[in-house]
């Protein structure tokens, strides 16, 4: 599933005149009396509600982010105040809400589904697009000297307000013209989310074995300490959750699509205290007691070794303000994705900004975390082509499959499969035109049935005890057209672009970015997106600190290539209103071996752990290199070898076949420019062209 | 002519073992008995004397970079002061002396270069190579608290220091360790450099017409008055010597290989001031007072419209302190390539520090610049194929052709043209292991004979009244190794990758960059420089602001790509001690239309203006993709109808034969994958193998 594309910021302002007119938005436009979209929520009385509250403290704008206060990508549903407010409930989004206005940032990913779901109270602001200001930059056209923004300040990571100490440049732009920016504890959705609103989420804590994570929870807060020390700093304050579940080898089901639970984390040189929401419960578990070496209050009293304190998740503020306040504390270590409000807990002077020495730990898979993944990416293979034979077989003869009814099924026979414990984000089931928003989620008002008469793209993926996979394929059950040929043929030569390349170790994600997009951009095609994203093992489907991804954010946040982390590689075209193509293969970066090896370089590439066959009747193989060819003959003789091999052995024959009738090795192109041949071939038809007029040699 | 590869820094530190015993340098270690290059400067007794400077001004490190006062790449043999000190001739270098230590640091391209040139008293340091100090790093080793670092206040310009107001982090560091940081205003190189010291150059000035600059130097400043008028800036202070040529339609003569002159600028919404040395000598010629609009005495009195006020360069420092201190003054726009020295003669609030908003205008050219740019460089082909043919010729017959007679004699078929004003740098003409040394400017003690055993690379270049031009090519005369071959035609195919790449405007050279490497980093070679550089229309050959290179520099200084601009587009391998391949290819970019425009992009591309065939014999074809192949036969199509054409007008006849034998189109390779074609051919083969076993039909 693809990430946002840090396009380059047009910094021009479009004036919007009146409030809800936006290119592309005709529906809201004065005037319009055609059919409204029924994906959309309508926001009337929600924003009348919160504009009270605006009035009520003093707030001029108020800024809802997506996040909890973890910088969570996905939240729980208790925390989905910026789809409360808007309807939008695209993972990335920013609100604001002003006294007479209500916008909505979002990138290319979700530009037609925040249309379909935002009503006419909303102006869609489409970031990085030409013309579109940002947030900030509308804040500014929109305020006044005295007046005041708003947030909250548990559901704004830092990084998106501070950087070393200082207000971002955006937000010091605000104050220079007078206007306040004010984080607030108590959050005003939260003020007005009274009714309907789901439970806080405190699910039970599951230890994740030592047999799938490779390496106990006391080795990792080892490597922590080693980084405390040469940062020499006092404590790392864990907030992701990610991390926290990473860390202590721990996983929980608070948040939708991620196996984690809420909490913190502090690690000291001789300390270590997690925080959890109804502590007491968990620890009533022996086996927790004995992983975390924690007495049955939580407390390290007599224990001998690594200990961890469990702590309530609520005194985790108070912790890390008292630990500030020692004389004996030289700095903390907070990451940009901490909160505001643990943030602003601490002295500035006290406060380490850096990335969290824990992103890249967890990135860079371990031995065991590495098999783990193929291992799950095989099974993963088995589950989607079993079922997509079947599907493909079902619509060809007319039975009514849609897109909603597929991606229910498909989570059944991934649920058959061993370690399964969910899906690892929405399925997105598209048909036709559905296939062209970039992150669609179908829903009942919005679902198509799969005919043969389009293209089905379909980006999944689930959460195993091993691995997190996520893979997208696209197919068409009839007869393509040309221009749904060659897009898809440009989106795989892409791809395959990417997986052939190597490089020297050392380099950026967003230097080799370039490969993957070239051959759509030869026949001035583009797409919005990211072209890879980090995958957790057992963890996020999206995850730092690497990308694969042009566009020039802080590069602080972003690391370098290593061995052994994984990555998808996944270009895509889509074509509004009528299809989308998008190829997702999830590459473990390897060391490579060179035909030469110029003074010693070490040489990374990649290696293709999701194992699914591409179309052959939507591949235009006159379009490709023969180096191309190569690659996918190869990793189709992968699929059939592995995947294959597997599926024969589960007697699951009719998938075999669905597979093997993919595999088939296309021919090489061949040069005529060895003389020898060219001469021999030219001779060749000149002798005989005279008696076989029937037959040509085309060279 | 290659720049700088900006790899990232491995942040330890080499820690050397007495003074000049590092890696690679041989013959300065201990014990050594064997021969020494008689490329190497004795600077012993320069060194011995500025120490003694160093104690008279309790200096205990002084710092000697490679700029003028004007961040110059090439400087004038009077302003080679880190040259005089080390010995060492490449165009960049960083110097640095103590009591009893001398280092220079160096980039990729002149590692062989600065180990033949600096003698014993040297420590090498390759800079961004693993384990090597950046400079700031060894200063902060060396030195302890409380002692000092010098550096000459005008030789240095402010993007080496100072960060929007703020020194840079690494000095910063120095500071915050007790070490002092002082630039002062008299130079100790200067001190002590009092004998053999070339003259201060003050060269006359020439008028450029507008029939090759395309606009007056009136509606240039006015552009930068828009500028002034955006930022809401007082002034702009012009300090780069090709900044003042543009401006003005002027050219000099007192930089080697440059047309500049030594001289400052001033713009004001109302004012335009110029400084030049011996301006009252330059003033006294009738067409200078006409052009600039000025009165015999420098003064503007009684002037109508945009006029120029000539001062003396000296006055400089003082008039922009005196703007500094006017109340009525905002702010000063100062780039990053100002001198300290004139920056510190300005209050620091009053400084408003940017790139110059003239760089990027001089970058982007207009149509006359670019009808010049390639009629120059079609001219500049006439000498280069005239003088290659007979030089093959010759060579093969056994005369004694050296890297220095043919750089010399090339030298003397671009006299012959028209509008030729002198080289745009020293010709690179190196023969076997010389072509290794990126940057090898042959003389007396290194010259080798060209023969038929061994590549030669030939990097070369003219400035003409129109253009400023800049090409490499790489021959061999006799037989090349299977590995020339392949490393002459990895180096073509990422040559031409790059210029057969199109990419949606808005993005940045080092977006592109990879494209160029991959063909060599899929065999494992990798090339330490950058991929292109911009050159200017009679100005500089290495150009500001864009460049296509991987790299994190400050982005700020860093331009998008835009229409107009000119690069080079020049991978390449070096073999150390073997042989070096580059090809160099002058691009323009250009609007380029596409199959289709997704949502009406714009795209960009690449025309290549550098018209000089590449070398059949040493391309092995095979390697290369219908693609690549195709671009090759559309060049080399070009190349004759352009240059041949030329040459056979000009009765030019052997140099029309060598570039007609070169020129020889390839056969494309053919897809078997069309199910027909391979099945007749198939069918075919089994048909009548048992009659012709002759002949094969390979596909």
């Amino acid at each position: 599933m693809v990430t946002e594309h840090n396009d380059t910021i047009q910094r021009c302002v479009q004036k919007c005149h009146g409030v809800p007119k936006v290119e592309d938005r005709e529906t809201c436009a004065s005037g319009y009396s055609g059919p409204v979209p029924a994906t959309r929520v309508n926001t009337s009385q929600r924003l009348q509600r919160l504009r009270q509250h605006l009035r009520n403290n003093s707030i001029d704008a108020y800024i809802i982010s997506s996040e909890d206060a973890h910088a969570s990508e996905y939240v729980s549903d208790y925390d989905a105040r910026r789809e409360y407010i808007s309807g939008f409930s695209g993972s990335a989004g920013t609100a604001v809400v002003t006294a007479d206005k209500a916008a909505l940032w979002t990138d290319g990913r979700y530009f037609l589904q925040a249309d379909e779901q935002l009503d006419c109270n909303w102006i869609l602001m489409k970031a990085g697009q030409p013309n579109v200001p940002t947030t900030y930059e509308w804040l500014e056209k929109e305020l006044s000297n005295g007046q005041a923004i708003g947030a909250s300040s548990y559901n704004n990571p830092i990084g998106k307000l501070i950087s070393k100490g200082q207000w971002l440049p955006e937000i010091q732009e605000l104050l220079d013209a007078g206007i306040q920016f004010r984080p607030i504890d108590n959050d005003l959705v939260d003020a007005i989310w009274t009714t309907g609103r789901p439970a806080i989420p405190a699910g039970p804590v599951e230890i994740h074995p030592i047999s799938f994570a490779g390496k106990n929870w006391s080795e990792k807060v080892g490597f922590v300490r080693n980084h405390l020390s040469a940062a020499n700093v006092t404590a790392l304050v864990v907030t992701g959750l990610d991390e926290t579940a990473w860390l202590f080898n721990l996983r929980g089901a608070d948040i939708p699509y991620n196996p984690f639970f809420i909490s913190y984390a502090i690690v000291e040189m001789d300390r270590v205290r997690l925080y959890l929401r109804d502590h007491s419960t968990k620890l009533s578990s022996q086996d927790l007691q004995t992983h975390l070496n924690t007495n049955a209050d939580g407390s390290c009293t007599g224990k001998q070794g690594n200990c961890v304190e469990v702590k309530n998740y609520n005194s985790m503020k108070a912790d890390v303000a008292a630990l500030a306040m020692q004389s004996s504390t030289r700095k903390i270590w907070i990451s940009h994705s901490c909160n505001y409000a643990i943030y602003n807990s601490i002295d500035r002077t006290k406060a380490y900004q850096k990335s969290s020495p824990i992103a890249l730990m967890k990135a860079v898979k371990n031995s065991v975390e590495r098999q783990g993944m193929k291992n799950s990416h095989i099974r993963d293979a088995v589950a989607l082509i079993s079922f997509m034979q079947r599907l493909e077989k079902e619509v060809k003869e007319g039975k009514p499959w849609t897109e909603v009814s597929a991606a229910m099924e498909l989570k059944k026979y991934r649920e058959k499969q061993d370690y399964m414990k969910g899906l690892s984000f929405p399925s997105i089931s598209g048909f036709g035109s559905n296939g062209a928003i970039i992150h669609y989620k179908p829903s009942n008002v919005t679902d198509r049935t799969i005919t043969t008469e389009g293209m089905y793209l379909l980006d999944s993926g689930g959460q195993y005890l091993d691995g997190t996979t996520d893979v997208t394929r696209t197919f068409h059950f009839g007869t393509p057209t040309d221009f749904e040929k060659e897009a898809y043929t440009l989106v795989l030569m892409g791809a395959i672009d990417l997986a052939l390349l190597k490089w020297p170790a050392g380099l950026y994600g967003r230097d080799l970015d370039a490969v993957t997009r070239a051959p759509l951009w030869k026949a001035g095609l583009i797409y919005n997106h990211g072209t890879g994203h980090g995958i957790g093992a057992y963890l996020s489907v999206h995850e730092g600190p690497g990308r694969i991804s042009l566009g020039y954010r802080e590069t602080t946040y972003e690391s370098k290539l290593y061995d052994g982390m994984f990555f998808s590689d996944e270009p895509g075209y889509y074509e509004d209103g009528k299809f989308g193509v998008r190829l997702e293969t999830i590459v473990e970066i390897v060391y490579v071996s060179t035909k030469y090896q110029y003074k010693n370089t070490k040489f990374l590439g990649f290696n293709p752990i999701t194992l699914v066959p591409f179309e052959p009747h939507l591949i235009n193989v006159q379009m490709m290199s023969a180096e191309q060819i190569s690659w996918l003959n190869a990793y189709h003789k992968k699929v059939m070898d592995i995947v294959g091999k597997r599926l024969k052995d589960e007697g699951l024959t009719d998938a075999y076949k669905w597979v093997e009738a993919r595999v088939k090795p296309y021919e090489m192109p061949t040069f005529p420019s060895s003389p020898a041949t060219t001469v021999t071939c030219s001779v060749f038809v000149v002798m005989v062209t005279s008696v076989l007029t029937l037959f040509q040699c085309s060279m």
